[in-house]
C-alpha cells in the first residue's frame, strides 16, 4: 500500500514541528512548544457541536529544564520514527513505540503512558491523527455485522467484503485505521446502526436474524469502544446518514460507553469532531426498563453509586432524559445487564424488547 | 444448519441422564448421580498422554438434601433447555443460560458459576462437549492468519475461507465450535503453527510477512486461550501433523498459558485429550532470552514470585527445561514482554530472534 495523502500531510506537519524546534535553536533561543492544557480543567462541552473539546487554556513546553529538554528530544525522535514508518510502509503498536525508545538513550520514555501522551500531543500540534502516524493500539476487538459492503487494506491490496455474506458468525473485524484511504464504505440500504456493548448480545442478534429483518448494521463495542470503532460509527452516521442507536447494560459504566460514542471522551477531546456522534440515541438498558420489564438485577456497589453521582455533574448527562434515568437508578440502587432479557427466553430481545424500544424512539 | 451427529448424541445422552433420574424416582428411590471429584485433589498428570486428567475419586450427588434435590432439578431443566436449543437450531451464551434459569422458579441458579459448573458436569456425565450443547462463551477473541483453507458455518451455510487471502489485516476469527461438523480444515502446505500471546506481536508478524516467508500459521491466543482456540491448535497438530510452537511474554503467567496449550488446564481436565497439544514447544520469552538479548525488563512483583514458586511444584513444569527457566527467573527477579524485542527495531523479531530460536528448536 502506497503512502497516502493523509500520511504525506502527517510527514510534512511533523517535519515542520521539528523544523520549528531547529529554527529556534539556530536563532540561539531555548526552544518552546505550545499546547492546549490537556487536563479536566480545560475540557469544555461545545454546545454547538454537542461534543467535548479542549478550551482556550494553553501550556508552554520549554527546554529550560532538563525534563523539558528531554521531552523536546523525545518529540524529535518520535517524529523521526513516525516518518521512517510512513516511508517504509510499516506500522507500530503504541507498546512497540515505547520499547523502540529503549534505543534512544536520553530520550527513552520512562513508561508507556509517557509515549502514549506524546503521540496524542503530536496529534494536537500537527492536526493529524495517530492512525496517520501508523500508530495503533494493541487490539481493537470491535466487529461489524450487517448488509454493508466495505473495502479494506489486506496484504494483497484493497479488498471488498460484505459484512454479512463474506464473514463467519463472528462478523467483520474493524481495522485500526478506518479513514477513507484505508477503508471505503459503500452505499447501503441498511436503515440504522446499532452499537452493542457485549459480545453475547451481538451474537444473539445475529443468530436471531435481527439485522436482516430490520435492516440493522450491528457494531460490537467490546466495552469502552476503541477510536476506530467510534470513527466507523461516526462515518456511517455522517456519510451514509444512518441513525445510530446504542444498546448497553444498564449501569453507570455503560452510560459512559454511550457518552463516549455520542459526545466524546476527555482523552480524545482534540478529535471529538471526528469520533463523536451527537445524534446517537440510547436504547437501554435504562432504569425504567429494569422496572417495566422486571429484569433480574444486581445491587449497585459503592463504586457504582459514586459513578452515578459523578454523572449528575457531568455536562454530557445534563439533559432531562439522563438526569431522570440516573436519579431513578440511584433510587432503586440496582443495575441490570442486557443479557438479563434472556429471562423471557432467547427471542424476547428481538421479538419484543428491541421492536418496542426502537418504535418508541422513532427508529423503526 | 441441520442438527449434526454430535448434537444428536448430546440430546440422546442428556435424555438418558434425565431418564435415569426418572427411573430412580419411579422405583421409589432418592435419585443419585455419580461424578468424578472436580477439585485439585483429584487432578492427575497422565504420564502416558502427558496431559492433566481427573483421577479416580468420585463424588455422589444425592437428592437427600434440599440443596442436592435442587441440583438434580437444575440438571433436568438444563438438559431440557439444551435439547430445546438443539431442536430449534439455537445457541446460547453461558451468561444467557444463567438468566434463562430465572424462569425455572426453585431450579434457578444463584450465580453464573453454578450454571457454568453444571454445564461442565453434564459434559463429564454425557461424555459430550459443551459446544455440542450449543453453549458458548461470551467471546473467544482468537484469530488465525496463514495460508490455510477452512470451511465454517455462516448464516448461508458452510463457506470456505483462506485465512490469508480472504481476510483483512486482523485475520480470521475462530468460532466457538471448531469440531469437524462445523469447521473443516483443508490440507495445507504450511510448515508449523505459532500460537502468540499478544495482539501486538500477532500484528507485527503479519505486517513483517513472517507467515509467507516461513510457512507459519499464526494463532492469536489473546491471553489465556479459549477452549475453541486450544481445540483448533490440537486439530492442526493431530490431523495436519504440524508442529506447534508457543510464543508469549516472559513471565510466570505466560508460562501457564503455554502449559494450558500443551498440557491442559484443571477446569477442563475431563477433555484434556481434546484440547491439549503435549508436543507444543515453548519459543520464549525465556529467562535466558532476557539475559542473552538484554531485553528491557520489569521487576517481578510478589504475586509473580508466588506464581513462579507454585510452578516449581506443578507437575506440568517438572522437566529440566522448565525447572531451569523458573529458577533462572526467580534469581534475576525480572520479567519481560515479547514486544520488548522492539528495542532492536520492528524487524528484529522476524529477522533475528524467531529464526534463531526456531532453528535451535529444529522447527526451521
Amino acid at each position: 500500500m502506497a503512502t497516502n495523502e493523509r500520511q504525506k500531510a502527517a510527514m510534512e506537519n511533523l517535519t515542520s514541528i521539528v523544523g520549528n524546534i531547529y529554527d529556534q535553536l539556530d536563532a540561539g533561543n531555548v526552544p518552546v512548544m505550545e499546547l492546549p492544557l490537556r487536563s479536566k480543567k480545560n475540557i469544555e462541552f461545545n454546545v454547538q457541536h454537542n461534543v467535548w473539546t479542549y478550551g482556550d487554556l494553553r501550556t508552554m513546553r520549554t527546554s529550560k529544564t532538563v525534563q523539558g529538554a528531554q521531552m523536546m528530544l523525545r518529540t524529535v525522535y518520535t517524529a523521526d520514527f513516525i516518518n521512517e514508518m510512513i516511508r517504509d510502509n510499516k506500522s507500530s503498536t503504541l507498546r512497540e513505540m515505547y520499547y523502540i525508545s529503549e534505543g534512544w538513550e536520553r530520550a527513552k520514555f520512562n513508561s508507556q503512558d509517557e509515549s502514549n501522551l506524546l503521540a496524542e500531543d503530536l496529534e494536537i500540534v500537527s492536526k493529524c491523527m495517530r492512525e496517520d502516524f501508523k500508530l495503533r493500539p494493541e487490539e481493537s476487538g470491535a466487529h461489524i455485522y450487517g448488509n454493508l459492503d466495505i473495502s479494506t487494506q489486506t496484504k494483497k491490496g484493497m479488498k471488498k467484503f460484505n459484512c454479512m455474506d463474506d464473514v463467519a458468525e463472528t462478523g467483520f473485524a474493524v481495522p485500526y485505521n478506518v479513514e477513507k484511504e484505508n477503508f471505503e464504505i459503500a452505499d447501503t440500504d441498511a436503515k440504522f446502526v446499532m452499537a452493542i456493548e457485549t459480545g453475547g448480545m451481538f451474537a444473539r442478534l445475529i443468530e436471531n436474524g435481527f439485522p436482516e429483518k430490520y435492516g440493522a448494521i450491528l457494531v460490537h463495542l467490546s466495552g469502552q469502544p476503541a477510536r476506530s470503532t467510534r470513527r466507523f460509527i461516526k462515518r456511517l452516521n455522517e456519510e451514509k446518514r444512518l441513525p445510530v442507536t446504542v444498546f448497553t447494560d444498564g449501569d453507570p459504566w455503560s452510560f459512559r460507553i454511550f457518552a463516549s460514542v455520542a459526545y466524546g471522551a476527555i482523552k480524545t477531546a482534540h478529535i471529538s469532531e471526528y469520533l463523536a456522534t451527537p445524534t446517537a440515541q440510547f436504547i437501554g438498558i435504562t432504569a425504567s426498563d429494569i422496572l417495566n420489564y422486571e429484569l433480574p438485577t444486581d445491587k449497585l456497589s459503592d463504586k457504582d453509586l459514586g459513578a452515578l453521582n459523578a454523572e449528575l455533574t457531568d455536562p454530557r448527562f445534563k439533559d432531562g432524559f439522563w438526569v431522570g434515568e440516573i436519579q431513578a437508578m440511584l433510587e432503586m440502587k440496582k443495575k441490570s445487564e442486557q443479557q438479563a432479557l434472556a429471562k423471557y427466553g432467547l427471542d424476547f430481545v428481538t421479538d419484543t424488547y428491541l421492536p418496542e424500544k426502537l418504535g418508541d424512539m422513532g427508529v423503526l
